[in-house]
Formats: C-alpha cells, structure tokens, sequence
C-alpha cells in the first residue's frame, strides 16, 4: 500500500467535514518537561474516529442500505454522525458496556441503534450478520485500510501544525489510530503504543502473535477494548518496532483528574491513557527527548449535562431515532 | 497611558508563567458561518486571570506582608497561583458567592483565604482592610493597569496566532479581560461586549455614567458579577465606542450546553458568555463579517471530579493552607 498517497487523499476527501483540532505546548503535570498536545477530542462526536468514518463514506458509493458499524461507542457515534451530515443511512451496534452517554450520543444523531448484551465481539459479530441481511456497507472501526487511512489524518495535519517531538504517545484499542499515525509517520518519528493494563491487544499481539486474544476489562474497556489488535495495526506495529506500554486504570484515571485540574480538559479514560504512561512514569523518555500526547476521546461516563439533569434540549437532533435493545427481547 | 508598550512588556514579563492557549476555528452551534475560538480557559487556573496575576507581582517588588486580592474566585486563584510559583505569599478575599469550586481551587493553592458573608463589593472592602492593616500589596481583579496590560496579553497572543476576525466577542465582568483587549487592539478589530442581563455593568455605565451600580445577579454572577465597571475598561469602552450586549442566563445555560455537546469544552457560564451572544442571535454579524469568541474561564459549579467523589488527592498541593471564614464567626 501506498499509505502517504491514501492519507493524502484522506485529508483532501474529509477537509470540509471534519475539524482542525487545537494543539498546544504544555508544561505541568508533574512531569521534567513541556510536552506537545494535540486535543483531538474537541473534534466532531469528541473522539478522532469521525476522520476514518467520513473517509470511507466519501471514497466508495453509498449502498442503498447505508452502512453499518460495530462499536465501543465512539466509533458509533462517528458513523451515525457522518451519515446523517452526507444524508445517509446508518445502523449501529453497540455493546451494552458502550454506556449510556455513548449511547445517548449515538442516539441523538437519529441514527439506528442496536444495543447488544456482552461485549465489542458480539456486537460485531451482529453488524456482520445485517451486512449480510440488507446489503449495507460495513465501515470496520479500526481494520480497515479506509478507516486507518482516515486515523492517518490526525498526524498529517499535527504534522502541518508544527509537531516537534521525537516521540508521540498514542492510545490504542483496536489500533486504528496509532495504525494510522504508523501509516503516516512511516518512523519518522517514535510512535509509543499505551495500552491499559486491562486491555492490552497490542501488547499481547507483540508478544505471542497476532491472533492472540485477550478479555478486555477495566476502565477504558468501552473505548479501548477490543479483543484482539487489527491486522493492520499490528503488522504497521511490527513494520516499525513499536513498543507498548501498560498502564494500570489508576494511573489512567490519575491522568484524567490531572488533565481536568491542569488543563480543563474533561475526557474519557482512553483519552487520558497516553498521558498516563508519562505521568505514571511508564513511559520515561531520555534527556532531551521532545514528547507528544495525542488526547484522542472525550465521551465520558457519566456525561456532565446528562449528570446534572441538564440533557440536550435543542441542538441535538433526535429526528427519526429507531432504537431496538436486542438484550432486552 | 502607552498601552501597547505596557502589553508587550507583560507579555515578556509573564511568558516563561503562562500557557499560550490554544486557538480553533470552528464550524457548528448552529451558526451559519465558521468562527475563530480561543480556549484561554484551558491556561492556568482556568481562566485568563493569572495573566494579570503575574504581570502585577512581575513588574514590582515583593512587600513583606504579600499581596491581597477579593475576587469572585477566579481572580483569586490566579493570584493564589501565581504567588506560589513565585514563593510569595498571598491573601484572598472571596464571597460565599464564589461556591464550593472555586473556593476549593484557591485552597488548594495553599493561600490564605477569607470567605465574607454577601458579594464581590464585601470581599473587596475586606480585602482593602487588610491591605490598610498588614501592607500587603493589592492585586486588584480588574480596575488597575497592571492587570488590564496582563489581561491584554491575551489578544495579543491571539494576533500572533493568526487572528483573522473582523470582530471578537468577549465576556465582561468588571472589565480586566475586555480593557485588555481593547488597550491592545485600539480600534484595528471591533470589539463587542457581552453581559449578563442580570449582570450589566459596562451596558449601564455606557447608558448612564461610569458610576453606574447594578445589583448583580444569575448563574454566571460569581466571574461576572462586579457592582461597577472598571474605570479603565470604561474610558477604553467609551474611546472605542465598544457595544454592550446583553444576554439572558437562559442562553448562557445554552452556550454552555453546546461548548460541551459540540466541541467537549466544560465551562462555566462566564466562559461560555460570549458565544451566547452568537448562538441566541444577540449578536448578528454582517454578510462576510469574520467573528471571533473568546472563552475565558472554566471553573463550573460543581467541580466535575470533586462531583464525582473524586477530590484530587495527589498533584494539587495543599500545604500550608489556611483557610478563615468570617462569615461563620
């Protein structure tokens, strides 16, 4: 593959649909040195993942069933969400360890909503079975070359804004982000995975192989816990010797707390992860060693105007809402 | 007064204290045209005050006794900050007004706090109090040139950054952050003022004299609610001939519920005043009119961690705070 060509392409397909987020340079955090932010979590559904939604819409025609994804909850939301903007049909399925703010969020983009017991494989597992049923395209959350091709433009553009770091610590699940900023770094730079202790895909993959398995638990279960790392990822992974830290979720939620207290930044605890292996000394970098953090999803649980009763009144469309709770019948 | 001299020697003087914030531009809320964000509520402390905090202890020595400061919170935790990153002592003054938060922000700085019965005019005269006993150095919120210079650093950042609006909306209180801005701009961008309804000291002072007392009120009160215009901001608002607009708290709740639902910022209502004026059709720019909002203060009501059972434990030093509250007595 051609990954600078696709991410290019990517970035010219996406432009007028996504958001160039904010970077910042950043000292605190108890940590020896400022650090490079990216705050991707202030993009369109508060997470990275509408840049692989909106570019594999926009890079196929769409069936006349739409599209159909699987999802912690995040990618979710960035599916329903670019179908509605181009007009198009979506139909989600969700795990119920999504939570309800995912949910509520997936919801409010009108999109189909399918809730299902368990975890992010079952949900999967029926995604696959309606793309069987109706014809509907399937946009994979993280193994796909479209949707890494879409992740890839989160590097591209913090490339553009001025990325000075030796090394840029990224969050991963099912690796669809770091797959993508691997695809466009092409080692360039250091990529550090961090993973959470509870759900280390990557970590185990490296280990014992690709098709290593592993029952993801813990606080960023809902956002980075898939089952097994993306073929993508995890040859883009071995392509460019990448390590993966593990963080336990203490140190994920301690690094959320910091990055309220410091910065104001209320995030989900996969947002928080890659900042985590710096502040729990996981990740030490060398003397001199310029590091970046790449803040990627804000949908936390509970959701702060959900919490204080306060849920979207206007400016939240609901129109044409269908939802089935599957573990309910 | 040479205003630009007196900014761009606060600038200097506070760079190696202060974050520069970052800058978005953003489509959404509802609007018809993309506008240019500044989220100055992600600098230290959460708002925009330690700008004048440090430019006010930065430009003149020390007094034994420390600085005072009354402030409706946010000021006070500048100072509170900004005194411990200097090793200096500091007193500050906060009605009950201020709440849980913000109180709880200053303590954590380990200043010593008083909190007076009433609003931000008690905290003031308690604090002159203790300025008249002790000499301590008074660090006013925003009717000083010190703090108005530190507070105008901002938009000049924000021109560094590449400011392209014909037009910036802020949010003003007693008129630090405005005062600023229009200090450094001086005509070359329109500046627009927005208010509570129930807390409009520049709109009456325009209406009817720079004396002009409101009795300040509604849910963004404690950062916006200021008796009396700062002369300075007053004589810079008159020479500019700078527009008030006025706000109900209705649409404050509102903007506050889009910078979430939309862009994942959580503010306090202050912070989210000038968007207000946009998303509630106060303000309406013209064809092609370039729009700016300056968000300024992120200190919500209830703290979201400490909501959530979550106080911070570690990396929020509490050491040697002493903590007065006269209204108890």
């Amino acid at each position: 593959m051609d990954w600078k060509a696709d991410i290019d392409a990517a970035a010219l397909r996406i432009h007028d649909h996504i958001l160039r987020t904010p970077t910042a340079r950043v000292n605190g955090f108890g940590l020896d040195r400022a650090i490079e932010m990216k705050f991707e979590q202030t993009q369109h559904t508060g997470s990275f993942k509408v840049r692989g939604a909106f570019n594999s819409m926009l890079a196929t025609d769409a069936p006349v069933a739409g599209y159909v994804a699987a999802s912690g909850g995040n990618h979710g939301a960035a599916v329903a969400h670019a179908a509605r903007a181009l007009g198009r049909r979506a139909h989600i399925f969700v795990p119920e360890m999504a939570g309800p703010a995912k949910i509520a969020l997936i919801r409010s983009t009108g999109a189909e909503l399918t809730v299902v017991p368990g975890d992010y494989s079952g949900a999967l597992r029926a995604a696959q079975g309606y793309e069987a049923r109706t014809g509907a395209a399937q946009i994979h959350a993280y193994d796909a070359p479209l949707t890494v091709a879409g992740q890839g433009t989160c590097l591209r553009e913090w490339e553009e804004q001025g990325l000075e770091a030796d090394t840029v610590l990224i969050a991963v699940g099912g690796g669809g982000l770091i797959g993508g900023a691997l695809a466009w770094l092409q080692g360039r730079r250091k990529v550090v995975a961090v993973e959470p202790e509870t759900a280390a895909t990557l970590h185990s993959a490296l280990a014992a192989g690709p098709d290593t398995q592993v029952e993801a638990s813990g606080i960023a279960a809902n956002a980075l816990g898939a089952r097994r790392i993306g073929r993508i990822c995890h040859r883009l992974a071995t392509q460019y010797a990448t390590n993966s830290i593990l963080v336990p979720d203490d140190a994920i939620a301690d690094a959320q707390r910091l990055l309220w207290c410091e910065r104001r930044q209320l995030v989900e605890p996969a947002g928080a992860a890659a900042l985590a292996a710096l502040t729990w000394g996981a990740y030490r970098p060398g003397p001199g060693e310029k590091v970046a953090v790449l803040v990627c999803g804000a949908n936390p649980e509970p959701d702060p105007f959900a919490q204080a009763g306060q849920l979207p009144a206007a400016g939240q469309p609901t129109i044409g809402a269908a939802t089935r709770d599957i573990s309910r019948e």
